[in-house]
């Protein structure tokens, strides 16, 4: 059977719109009715023009026209004639690229994973982009009483702070240039603030820790003045947990890595076998099923699907927004 | 009571010399007569100009005339008052920047080690290089059947090398840019061998591994061609271990840290507690002390201490030099 | 369709026959023609009469008459209607309880893994408790230079010992009471063997090591006399490996768990998740690949599946025979 | 120098009386002027009779008499001719056993650390015993969103459920025989408790997990009964913390521990070398110092050290008495 849909084409930089196709379900697919879609800001990027390098074999290649889109969840409403893992009517989350701006996307269902127990699916349509966030500072390395920064206040940061707070972290202090991401980190708990065009952001942890350094900086901004002031602000043999996608070559000043004894952890959850990802997933999500991390307050935003154009427009324009959706 | 010494002093980038000095014992210090020194490779930086950052509050400061040496060994021949844990005639390591080109230099106690026994003191004196190198190559995650790579055929890169092989490694790929150091790695029992200037490493590393790329990459060169090399031949998953000390900024491409979900190791001794590093030294070592890994054939060329300019000469010209040593 | 099998039935303890059986083939399930099947520790324990308790939900009741066997693999004969991942002429491993005793069994995919590339056939259909062991050695925390002792020379004991031989283990002790075993053991690499029924394990372990102690043990005896050497034997913050699957209480002496600090690391593959397993039994595999790891010396029995009586009771009375194997 | 203190004996079981002694301070030794002793598990089973096997080569005997006591704190008064890392006047706490039940205590400095900064001497006194439970708790593995259950509401488990609440815990059960133990327990936190003699543990534990099992269970009872409900209540590949030293066989069934692939960590401070003590100590007690636990509330009964009869008469007889203190 087959389905047609409206679904964006990302026709060259800042120039996308919505399409019609047609999702034929072979016989090892599914098609889902979309619940919720978000930008993720590798969106934003290929958006800008900035298209990363082809990787992973199953990807479409980074060319316009682009058929953009894998933040979503929803319902099925098609499954091949060999499905056995999903059933019409199941809720899913969407962890592949599936062109996911639409009203319906066409997975194999190893690129999907059941919405758990009791989430919301305004929070599970967003499972991926939250998953990788909760496993990241889930798996930092946080400790009891630990003085933590999150490099970014964007929708990974907000997480990533959150879950370190919910972990122990003493003092929980987020850095990022616009000041309404930091008001929002503030309001979900954040200890301490930083708007790095404005401040010292060494000298404020320099005297928040008696000279010592931060226990762990989380790098979630991913820009080169971001990584070089991670650097500059751990402890001597501290942590640095590495979790934005850096596409394009940055000069950084790199002696304290191997004089301070730094620590790296690097935390992708969707970056290995979909093996891993199917069972870790489960994991990072548990904090979020038991109520303990406000997502709700991160979708900025809201648009319809018809309003793609706008939506992106804003997501290119606001820095501030955090998470912008589109309803279908 | 005091030793009269003569000791080396950097006036300046490319100058080198001798002078004496008169070395006082303090309460909680001792006299070492030196056995041997080695060039280390900061050393020689710091010879042809590139001084380190200032880091550690207990080092001299990074500026001519500095007082060289750190890579030693001997034996005690004077004790302060307060000491308990050494007696004259104790033979000891030198962890420390302590003028160690010198006939005699003075420590505090915890910036020593006792040589372990029945290790060589031609091998002990370097205790502190092998004792690093063994520790990367011990912590390096290689496991056996693993394909791994070392780039650099340094005085480290040709320990990591054994060890790594030592561990199981099915084939060891040392790559470097002299000819006369991939000899000596292969003669040592690496599996391959890779002139990056003659070669692309790329290409040689996909063929090897039907194009999934290096589980382990160590680099211990230095540079950014390293890094950059390094990141590009890791298969996916695979593993990223840091062991140079490289005080320069570098212009990286990390797209794939992320992408691929590269694991990083961040493998050095001496750049955590003096607590740590008495006690992982001694596992650093035993095999060493077992006799597994072939020390003697790195020491490439010796001098007099009497010779230093001349030792330094040669270190800077000669790149195909593994250790050059003084004996006093 | 429909396949009529010979397949084992155990009916009591020491009671064990061929029955003729017809196997369904489910829209999720395929048919596999077995290549040789092989009699596990716990096949032996059930044919004796030692019922495990009853665990993972998805195993048979653990009573009589059971459908006994899971060591084996084949190759695929056919496939359910909704089967997408195997095809019939495909080699499978079984990983799955699935009255493995037969010419043909019947298997969910996901108890299935594809034999690796260029793995014998004889080695693949013994998949499962090769990666097992192999599993336990990799991850055995076995260092470059560490004394090691594997508890029992039994089927695993065999391939672990030759694992960490490999890995850098400078000394490898394999203690059982069985001659015969040892005898094989040595031949296969191990530097030591002890008969614990003739000679003082724990003094012969002093001597070797001075008094400190072995560095690793791993327990692969399965019997409380073994877990309580195992515990005496360890050095002071050494490593305790658990490997066997004990089923019946047992009297043990911990007092050095915690007054030496030991270091406890549980090896088991195939008692998590089938995604964990999945993963990780390739991993546990590449080295048998690469031809490092010695499999077919251990197969020291042969029938015709048509002789499983005679298998079982060679099995039973021959302690001494390693792996017993019955060939459709 | 030497001074003549007060100390306690233990002349047999139940027969403890305090003594003059002199305590005569050699080169490289201390004498502290304690400030408070603290009653340990371990005191308490060598009052009762029960003896345990002699381990370290640096401790005396354990045969009545037995010179008893390390749980302490206070004061340098004297300094040995070549001490240099420790003053008269430095605030010291006990890492060793040093017949601390008394006035004045005399210890190797390698056996003591400083107060750290900040600490309430009461609580530093106490440092040991303090820096054992946190650093099991802060190494037990628990991540947001578990749920742990502390076997034994003693002062280590006291400390511990405290531990695991403020790194995420979501459920923490304490479970003790005693409702004196549990209702200071909910006190201080713990979100369930359960009395072991009155309730079933397993079938609560299931209730309140679905059937699912507990994600860490850690062990500080010290009991047969404790290890064995303890493996009974973990979820598959749970995690099974060791704290308890326990010093007479026990009788387990440990088959789930391979069937249900569990991980054991062992956490022990004091175990390891005193490097790593000393470097893990300051870890141990940041969140102590930082105020995250209620420390003073689990010292329940205060005797003069002239009361040590009626002090451990008590500790002896009343089981619900968490920390039973002496000050001098």
């Amino acid at each position: 059977m087959s389905i047609i849909t409206k679904a964006a084409l990302l026709k060259g930089p800042y120039d996308i719109e919505l399409v019609e196709k047609e999702l034929v379900c072979r016989e090892d697919e599914v098609i889902v009715k979309n619940h919720l879609i978000g930008i993720c800001g590798s969106d934003k990027n290929m958006y800008r023009g900035l298209m990363p390098p082809k990787t992973s074999e199953f990807r479409q290649d980074p060319k316009y026209p682009f058929e953009l889109g894998h933040e979503s969840g929803g319902t099925i409403v098609e499954v091949g004639g060999k499905v056995t893992d999903y059933k019409v009517g199941d809720k899913v989350m969407a962890f592949g690229w599936n062109n996911n701006y639409a009203e319906y996307f066409k997975s194999k269902t190893w690129q999907l994973q059941p919405v758990p127990d009791g989430l919301d699916l305004d929070i599970a349509s967003l499972g991926e982009p939250v998953a990788c966030a909760m496993h990241s500072g889930l798996n930092s390395g946080t400790q009891l009483g630990d003085t933590v920064v999150i490099m970014g206040g964007g929708f990974a940061g907000q997480i990533i702070a959150q879950c370190v707070k919910k972990k122990g972290a003493f003092k929980v202090i987020v850095v990022d240039v616009l000041d309404g991401k930091l008001q929002l980190a503030k309001k979900l708990g954040a200890d301490i603030t930083i708007n790095s065009k404005k401040e010292n952001v060494k000298d404020i942890i320099d005297e928040l820790t008696k000279g010592v350094g931060a226990d762990v900086v989380i790098e979630a901004a991913g820009t080169q003045e971001s990584l070089n002031m991670a650097s500059d602000i751990i402890k001597h043999n501290g942590k640095f947990v590495f979790y934005s996608w850096i596409t394009q070559p940055v000069t950084l000043n790199i002696s304290r890595w191997h004089d301070d004894g730094i620590e790296f952890i690097n935390t992708c959850l969707v970056h290995h076998t979909w093996h891993h990802r199917y069972v870790w997933t489960f994991d990072a999500l548990k904090p979020v099923q038991l109520g303990l991390i406000d997502i709700k307050s991160l979708i900025t935003h809201q648009f319809k699907l018809d309003d793609i154009k706008a939506g992106f427009e804003l997501a290119d324009k606001d820095d501030a927004a955090i998470k912008v959706i589109f309803r279908p």
